[in-house]
């Protein structure tokens, strides 16, 4: 079992910062976690989330979604291969990733994202070390 | 442009009512809505929502998540064919599905579910009629 920590930090949307309200969720498996409603189009929300990881040939999936009155609008989604996240005791700066309008599938499974939008985010992922050294 | 609408009624949940805190999201094209959380493993949401459909040929993704401190978990998923949703201007008792633990998919879509869980959930959904004949 490997302790997936994910930082989201912030994006850069394209369009009028009124039109924006948003969130995002972070799904691994069969759960997800959801950050609070950040308006604007540079919206910050900073937040950490933690994850039990048991398959590894998995990926994590981020949505960015637009809250509104009736119905949220998903703004993109970022798809990261679980076995390309680095081991790291310590946060990082993150690294910025495009939002994508859609999810490309294999085997009934996310295997990654096509058609990228404006939209970016940044997300600082890493596999907390098994212990530490010291 | 069809007007989809759907009454998300309640469930039956098997297993210990203080596991349970539920939630239900609607998902199709790429909007979403989603009900409050409700305690117990009986839940009763009654929650109407609507949404306007431009492709038939698609599915309206129903998930249920059961709220957790740092993350939620999925309870099930049911996948119900557009094609299939009649036509109607009035409410009707609904139908019960049961709830799946798996999407399966087909050119990057979701196309059905598959593995059954123990859970079932009431749902009413109809296609708004074009306009009323009187």
């Amino acid at each position: 079992m490997s302790l997936l920590c994910v930082r989201v930090k912030k994006a850069k949307l394209q369009g009028p910062p009124d039109k924006f309200n948003t969130y995002v969720t972070l799904k691994v498996q069969n759960v997800k976690s959801t950050t609070v409603a950040v308006r604007g189009d540079q919206p910050c929300w900073e937040q950490d989330f933690m994850f039990e990881i048991s398959r590894l040939d998995l990926g994590l999936i981020v949505e960015v979604w637009n809250k509104g009155l009736i119905w949220d609008t998903l703004v993109g989604t970022v798809w990261i291969a679980l076995k390309a996240i680095h081991q790291s005791d310590e946060e990082g700066p993150g690294e910025w990733s495009t939002l994508e309008a859609e999810v490309v599938m294999k085997h009934d499974e996310i295997c990654g994202t096509k058609n990228p939008t404006p939209h970016k985010i940044l997300l600082d992922t890493r596999f907390e070390l098994p212990f530490a050294l010291s």
